[in-house]
């Protein structure tokens, strides 16, 4: 048996997320810090992932520390290749925090962290199957097959965010038009608010309205559900997944999103004369997910 | 080592195609057979099935018999839930065939089988990971993940054809609105060069005229090729496969179908500046590969 915790560390485009998770796997110790910002020095990060992770260790012995990032890396789970919000482009942060630390490191995208914890111990748990949902700034995701989060020939599965829904439709920051997260998302949950309301909100003020009861921002969530339950569809028929999972922010609204999308998936859905609609539920682990997720990837089923 | 020859029969909506393999697994023997219709007592399908098998064994020891079915086959791949060209409605065939010939049988969907035989023969073969696509009269799928056919938790992966890729777009059979199969098949084939012609042809009429320099044929392919590399940018960003390979009868036109398929997956795939495109390739086996995957089925590796 390992000795120490294992630590996780999800890094962010806002911010850094330490746990520590404690003997029994349950989070003994939470800790955030601020990125130092996608223009700063990539080593400034590094500096900030070691540090967030020695605040939760607290002096304590670490048995493996455990990256989710918030970008693509690649097929051996060694380099961060690309993420928008991050300061690194194809670098061998795993080895380099593992140098730099003396401690066993594995990195992995956020996304699929998160689906790892789900299916250890939130909504997934138990699942053979499942798709695991991300709605945040954009549309974030990750393939449960046999229990295991599939990685892809390169490390890139569950890209599910730029599937083009409608032919030359809106322009994505990607440089594609019609992308799935440019009609279902956080970015996309503002663009609807502003267009009706004819100024800015950002996302955790509409969810507060639409909470309150505002029929406007209410309106806003129904349109971006009914566009997750399209493409959760499309994605089900290819996966035929035991249950699809939903988390990230935008999902913390609850039914004024989850009703409409799970309305358009069965109405989406080919043949469900013959065919189950999979359960369409929300994510159960909130913001932590992503780190508890890198914290068993590194402990390998230890805990 | 098993004693006897493996047989694999392709039940599909107008023919039964037979193989039997040989011990080194080459194609010893085929047969084919009418398809007894869709209206027909489904016993008489099985009749048809079990003597089309005993064409190619021709009197020889029969070490198993695969089916692939043009249809949807349950999780444990013992039901026929339901095809629209074949009379069975959530029957359990497999056991069925297995009674009547006292035979080792096994089942699955058509669109598996091939898959099957392009992963161990064909365009597919010593790839871990594979999308392989079938452009019929609709779209037909299959998902190779870590070298096996991913079934999915009720059987139903892979079945591409029926995402939505146009909001409210053209009706299919299924009973939804723009499905992909309706802007990429044999049927989106005739749909388009009929509405060009103001005249009806068939899929091999299209194949023929395009391969003699017919401008009309030539962009009807252009178009449904187009398609089918934007349907399939959005599989490789949820699945990341090694390779995608495309067969079916429409794809027998080679490069007039793949040179647009394979521009389109290019400039509909998000990032390719840090991932690579998938090659996307022509299947190699034809006509015979679902048969060919059937009997490898039921050989589970023998051969």
């Amino acid at each position: 048996m390992a000795v120490g915790s294992w630590i996780g560390v999800d890094v962010g485009g806002s911010k850094l997320l330490a746990v520590k998770l404690g003997p029994d796997g349950a989070v003994e110790a939470t800790a955030t810090a601020v990125m130092p910002g996608r223009t700063a020095p990539g080593a400034e990060l590094e500096d900030a992932v070691v540090r967030v992770a020695s605040v939760v260790a607290d002096g304590g012995a670490v048995a493996g520390l455990g990256v989710a990032v918030a970008g693509l890396v690649d097929a051996a789970a060694e380099r961060f290749l690309f993420g928008a919000h991050l300061p690194w482009r194809d670098e061998p942060i795993r080895e380099r925090l593992a140098r730099r630390t003396g401690w066993t490191v594995a990195m992995d995208n956020d996304a699929n962290c998160a689906a790892r914890a789900e299916v250890a111990r939130g909504a997934a748990r138990g699942a053979g199957s499942a798709l695991v949902i991300t709605l945040g700034t954009g549309i974030g995701g990750a393939v449960v097959i046999d229990g295991r989060v599939i990685r892809g020939a390169h490390g890139l599965a569950g890209e599910f965010g730029h599937q083009q829904v409608v032919p030359d439709g809106l322009a994505c920051e990607c440089g594609l038009r019609g992308c799935w997260e440019q009609y279902s998302s956080g970015r996309a949950l503002e663009r609807v608010t502003r267009v009706a309301l004819g100024r800015h909100l950002d996302g955790p003020e509409v969810t507060r309205l639409a909470r309150e009861g505002d029929v406007v921002a209410q309106q806003a969530f129904a349109t971006i559900g009914t566009w997750l339950g399209v493409g959760v569809a499309g994605l089900v028929s290819s996966f035929d997944p035991e249950i699809v999972v939903v988390g990230g922010g935008v999902s913390a609204v609850g039914d004024l999103l989850f009703a409409p999308a799970r309305a358009a998936l069965a109405a989406s859905l080919q043949g469900t004369a013959y065919r189950p609609v999979p359960p369409l539920l929300a994510a159960e682990l909130g913001p932590e997910a992503g780190a508890i997720g890198a914290a068993l990837l590194v402990s390998q089923g230890s805990v």
